[in-house]
């Protein structure tokens, strides 16, 4: 599916944007399968015809959107650190900023309740979070990696491997505490992850 | 919920089970949504009434019986190791348990699914998956503990978070292979995990 089905001028990229930004506040309160083109409409002041100038294909495209509007906000929450994993540092506040996000969003899962929705609409929706899964373990392999190079760890440890294994169990955390209520998992995860890395050195 | 709601005898003791059993291996192929207790009835050649006797309050209850056996599946499958991780060569052994369950089930989480269905159902319903993480959880801080106390791992190490991020590892590598199909983080975590353990020594 084309994520920009027309050349749009900047005021056009920023409406398409409102209308967005707009649908997925509408998704988190109603959840994706009640949100009709018209609670869209009415939540951004756009008339249905601006609607589908920006999203031709209709609510399937604008959906997809939405999804991957929440998938870059995980990243995007992470961030400075987790694109820049080269201090143990950086590492500290890496996981005190995904603590703080998974602690703030609790047992709701924005882009989890969409998935789940819209594969139901269009299997092209797994492709946002598988995406999203490999960039997430791009950029942590890429801090594993420079922290080696700096001989912080290991040397002989494997960045791809260590950071799957880091990616699994902060899905592993935040799966439980969408079921549980509780962030010790994932804590865990990260804090045994992190100290393991460290101590190979 | 009462799950044993009358005192049986042996016989029906195996009558219901013959019936959970039938009924897991509608589910797993029709879904929980789409099984009715007539299919229970014909797959297990049962008739109505002595289905409602095993299980008065009715289909909710046999349901949860089905999850309940499910979730007995997933650590079963998993021993004798678990239960007895008392040696490098046990963690091995139940490491590769655990790759060959998951590999096995591929991309489709029976106890998941009726998960997803039975919530819709009943919240009590996921007291059964709260309790199986709890056991299994349990189990592994138990084997992380022996290992400490025979002097094989980091002395001041804390069984209860390592075991918590060791079950994160497995549960995200879990719902990674359950959307792409690989099987890279599930291996990942638990290699990582069991790799930082013993290099604490």
């Amino acid at each position: 599916m084309s994520q920009q089905p027309v050349k749009l001028t900047a005021k056009g990229r920023a409406t398409r944007q409102r209308i967005i930004e707009g649908a997925a506040a509408e998704v988190r309160t109603r959840g994706a399968v009640a949100t009709t083109l018209d609670d869209v409409c009415r939540a951004t002041a756009t008339s249905k015809s601006q609607l589908f100038h920006y999203f031709p294909d209709g609510r399937e495209q604008l959906m997809y959107a939405v999804a991957e509007h929440e998938a870059d906000r995980v990243l995007l929450d992470q961030e400075p650190y987790l694109s820049d994993l080269t201090s143990w540092a950086a590492w500290d506040a890496w996981r005190d900023a995904v603590l703080a996000r998974y602690r703030e969003q609790g047992t709701t899962c924005p882009l989890g309740v969409l998935m789940t929705q819209l594969t139901k609409v269009t299997p092209a929706s797994r492709e946002v979070t598988t995406r999203l899964l490999e960039q997430w373990q791009q950029r942590i392999t890429d801090g594993v990696r420079a922290m080696r190079e700096q001989g912080a760890t290991a040397p002989d440890l494997d960045p791809a491997r260590v950071g799957a294994a880091l990616l699994a169990g902060i899905q592993g955390g935040v799966s439980i505490l969408l079921q549980t209520g509780r962030l010790t998992h994932l804590e865990a995860a990260l804090d045994v992850g992190i100290s393991g890395l460290r101590a190979g050195a």
